[in-house]
């Protein structure tokens, strides 16, 4: 029945305040308040309906989304948003466009590496939207390793101008969203040659179409890469593919803030340290953690809502099957992902006060916490993105046959999430990074040179190294100080371990290259810790509401419990806990289970989506899933007619056995 | 350039005589020739093109798979194939369709429950395809559960028919594939009613369409359940919802071969046991353990060749980058997979044997293999099925950015066979009966009853909890025997223990229920062991072929030390091995890896795929990617124009700021 709500009985369950929970999810009442507003603006206009964005055909599911992001700015204009609100909005329309790199990529862009004066010539436009730029990075045969993209800017001191050409077919750009059919502008990464020489990858400012009647100039051939995985998901966005035939720009349109080229072709560099474009990185990483938490969470809601109302088994007298939530294995796959949802929350706010930090000090000229910060960043945006990918498939499956439906929202979640583990650095590059820098560290211990950060506890090697849990029963695990020092001495003694082995090698690269799949798996270990911590520091802050730390206290300990227990191997490989611990920890995570269980629907609640924003039949608020999923079915183009089509050319001829006849 | 291998020095690697290798693959010389013969006429006929089904809107993309599926069918017929060589056929065009349906459930549902006159009756009909089948099981309200099914078939002795009823919306019949647009007849499960009681789900031939007009008869609303997860992929069946309100069908439509209901509406067991049935599940699943080494072996032969064709870093001067297949984190990643693919091949063919066996058995009224058959096939089918669905993902992302076009076919390959997690059993609840089993078997130990087959390990259990693991270095990993016995201590602790820890609960459905998680753990354990040593068996046969045992070996150990390495935690807990040792094992994994290396790219040839059966520009035979993908690009609808669909509606009026009169 319409306006029943299905799940009122598991809302009353919650034994905290829900309402200041959904604080402490948005980061503040002001963000809380600003999300609230902006979803449901968005929700409620029929404009930003996603009706049909499944079963659209490319064209159409383009051009509905060229509609949608155009009204979106039109709206934005209209309501005189700020650039915050702005920004919202484009989150809660929920559908991949041009925009997005135009706001997150190319403007950042030319605000990062542009000079005062390219800020002012490009920035205004790009406001305005009167040019509308992509990001041209990565190429066909390049994509990780930066320094060897293959387009080139060759500078002709005759004209002023760079050349910007594709030399090979692997060095068309390939990838960048927006290019495609769209941008107007891009940033292109380019190797900078002149007076002979190769300078090495710089940006460029290159206008790809005309303003008048968006044809490609002479000299640009663009198009778009073709269908990506899922239904809806990136088929809206035009990633492009590009080359260039010599094309020709002014010298003032390579980014000149760190280096320039002179009139007569001399390259410079200013005084300005390269190091400052670090900033941009860690702004980017600190988003993607921070959309880590937005994705995982709604797959996890979705998953709740419907586990909740899913029943299956259990009945012995032909009453009501028991609530599938109420399975010990589901449970534990689905409460770690909750955990995770928030642990991501809450280590994504944390970055954001590191980006703060970090950008203080490097307009400070402090550059000494950048190695760390650049760890710490590559790491966390590979932890948390992976685990995202791997968690919205799981909350797929946790949702049985039904899950597999697109009307359940799962599969376009999954299939526009999964690129993030690859664009921004592949996860795996990125944890190869990280190791690097732990095995530096462990080089320099005992050097004098303390380590801060998220690696300090480095600094406690010698006691990390010998120490042994002292959890005697279960509950001693729920205990902050047990759970950090066990990661702390997990993460360190593996790095120790690593660090060691590739010592032996003559060649410390061989070393590091033959292992490096345990130099990754210690990597994850750190990271792992600075999640862990970060929940921890979380909670010795101030939170009001009834209930309300009590609920992140048992999420922060299933989150950590649930790691040790899936790494046990790490853990008792190193010493640090015995068997019997380990299987302590196992019965707390399950008494923990049975404490979240009443919370469960009030937790993701908390997240405070709308329907329309979670986009899912089975994560309905209200629960009322089976009705809307019988009403969804028809809407299916194939049952616009009862006999389908195809029925009389294929199906009655094999039938009646008239197959000879049939155009087949 | 066309023509060129680019592999072709990758080829030259391989130290082992590829040819006898796809004859191990295939099972048997005569396997070989008829897949290689049947792959090969699909490929090279236009009418079974694959183009454009990724982009292909749904009611054309369901159109196109009527024509080919009919048109598969006039083959079949044409070419006069044998059964076998028509199975095959339909694998090779690899396209979800209607007929899969009517093949793989009606047809056997009818041999296996309906009495001899009922399959006189209707099996000669379904052979020449003059009715269409499917198989209507599974409810909107009722997966996995089948007991709990709720459509009714109620006797009215009065008119000697059945009236079958969906009294609930939770009881429509929902996913049958070829149900919702094309299936005339339905193998119908409801639970029988007959003189007011209730005598569980049984099956009920029914038709649903008019063999004339293909309306559906009176009383009948069906319809397609609407899209699901990916491109094309299962979008090209017409998994349907039905709803029967009062159809009457006559009393000789019940399947009657184990239980029948007489004129009078006596509900009968024949003299024919229940437990005859068991013989199509054992059938079934072995076809989806064979289908999980298809599938795995396919996405590894994509990401396996690409692997070798991208080059990424490690050019010091200039020179070309390194292969990204010799980096031991792809290596960490790719080899396992490829090592899987080969092992679940093996059990799949000795599931082929169970088959044979437990028919046997069955009808020579020997149930007594029966529990441990079930506990088998079911662990079996959800290993394979979960390691699957992962391996491709694992195997996409192996590939980059390119893996999420669709022109790499993995997106298409993960999408339409993640549902084997849970159709046919979802994996968790399978995975709870193996346990089950395991807890049963513990509980008889020592009461006489040997355990027999695949948990003959267990009649060994004081020295399987006593023994120590006696690897004082890394090679001694390769013995089998020492992986043997760690596998087997490992899975008959876990179960000891587990076993234990339930009993010790008053009841001991609670102690079940609580520790559900760790009682799948278990079942886990046991049934890796069984992978791991039907490919140990597997390597004790006469296999002829340079160097072929030698690469079965290699992979065999990669195999069961990944997963010991993986599960590291479970050995070591159970005190089997040592921290060291556990250390040896990785260490004797990494030289595994180096020493597959020069063989993967023949190791992949030897799955004797066509490109047309890959359907992915990544994995092409003759590694000719970047030109392709390049070409590709071109064909997306988006192409057709050079300047978009929407550019003058949205896109103009955005650059020139006018929204204020753009319709939108």
């Amino acid at each position: 029945m319409e306006g029943v709500d299905y799940l009122a009985g598991e809302r009353r369950k919650a034994g905290f305040d829900v309402d200041e929970m959904k604080i402490v999810w948005a980061g503040s009442r002001h963000a809380f308040q600003l999300s609230d507003r902006i979803s449901k603006l968005v929700a409620s206009d029929p404009a930003f309906s996603k009706d049909g964005r499944t079963t659209m055909p490319r064209k159409e599911l383009f051009k509905n989304t060229l509609r949608k992001a155009t009204y979106a700015w039109k709206r934005i204009i209209e309501l005189r948003l700020t650039e915050e609100e702005a920004t919202k909005l484009r989150v809660y329309v929920d559908e991949p466009a041009f925009t997005d790199l135009h706001w997150a990529m190319f403007i950042p862009a030319i605000k990062g590496s542009g000079s005062e004066e390219q800020q002012q010539k490009w920035l205004p436009l790009a406001y305005k939207m009167q040019i509308i730029g992509c990001y041209a990075q990565t190429e066909l045969g390049h994509g990780s390793n930066v320094q060897g993209l293959e387009t080139t800017a060759t500078f002709d001191p005759q004209t002023d101008e760079f050349i910007i050409h594709s030399p090979t077919l692997t060095s068309s750009k390939w990838w960048p969203g927006g290019l495609g059919k769209i941008a107007t502008h891009a940033v292109v990464y380019a190797r900078l040659i002149t007076e002979g020489k190769d300078h090495g990858v710089h940006g460029f400012i290159v206008q790809l179409r005309s303003l008048e009647d968006h044809k490609p100039l002479p000299g640009i051939t663009v198009g778009d890469v073709g269908m990506k995985f899922g239904n809806g998901a990136y088929n809206t966005m035009d990633n492009g593919v590009l080359r260039f035939d010599h094309v020709r720009i002014p010298r003032d349109q390579m980014l000149m803030r760190v280096s320039q080229v002179t009139r007569e072709g001399k390259y410079v560099q200013s005084n300005i340290p390269r190091q400052i474009l670090y900033g941009t990185m860690v702004f980017v990483r600190q988003t993607i953690v921070s959309d880590a938490s937005s994705a995982l969470s709604r797959a996890v809601c979705i998953a709740t809502r419907y586990s909740a109302v899913r029943r299956q088994f259990g009945s012995q007298d032909g009453g009501q099957e028991t609530q599938v939530i109420d399975y010990k294995t589901q449970q534990s796959r689905l409460f770690p992902l909750l955990a995770s949802a928030y642990a991501f929350r809450f280590v994504g706010e944390w970055l954001k006060w590191l980006y703060t930090d970090v950008t203080q000090k490097l307009q400070a000229g402090d550059f000494s916490t950048l190695p760390e910060v650049h760890a710490c960043t590559a790491g966390l945006k590979s932890l948390t993105t992976s685990a995202t990918a791997d968690g919205i498939e799981e909350c797929r499956k946790l949702c049985g046959g039904h899950g597999y439906l697109c009307s359940s929202g799962l599969p376009e979640l999954f299939a526009v999430y999964v690129p993030a583990c690859t664009y921004e650095g592949d996860n795996v590059v990125l944890l190869l990074q990280v190791a690097r820098f732990l095995v530096k560290t462990v080089s320099q211990l005992g050097s004098g040179k303390q380590p801060v950060g998220t690696i300090a506890y480095m600094g406690r090697i010698e006691h990390l190294m010998q120490c042994r849990s002292n959890v005697q029963q279960a509950e001693d695990w729920l205990k902050p100080s047990a759970v950090l020092e066990a990661f702390e001495a997990r993460a360190a003694r593996m790095s120790i371990s690593c660090a060691r082995n590739v010592s032996k090698f003559a060649n410390p690269e061989d070393g590091f290259a033959e292992l490096s799949v345990d130099l990754v798996e210690a990597a994850v270990a750190h990271c792992q810790l600075i999640v862990v911590s970060k929940f921890i520091e979380k909670l010795q802050q101030d939170i009001p509401g009834k209930g309300v730390r009590q609920q992140l206290e048992a999420l922060c300990s299933v989150y950590a419990l649930f790691l040790l227990h899936k790494h046990q191997g790490d853990f008792l490989a190193t010493g640090y806990i015995t068997p019997k611990q380990a299987s302590l920890a196992n019965d707390q995570l399950r008494a923990l289970y049975t404490q979240v269980r009443p919370n469960a629907i009030a937790l993701v609640d908390a997240f405070n989506y709308t329907d329309h924003f979670l986009g899912s039949i089975l994560g309905r608020y209200d629960g009322n899933v089976y009705p809307k999923l019988y009403e969804e079915a028809w809407k299916d183009p194939l049952n616009a007619t009862v006999v389908p089509d195809g029925y009389h050319e294929y199906i009655r001829p094999l039938l009646k056995q008239q197959l000879r006849s049939a155009r087949l």
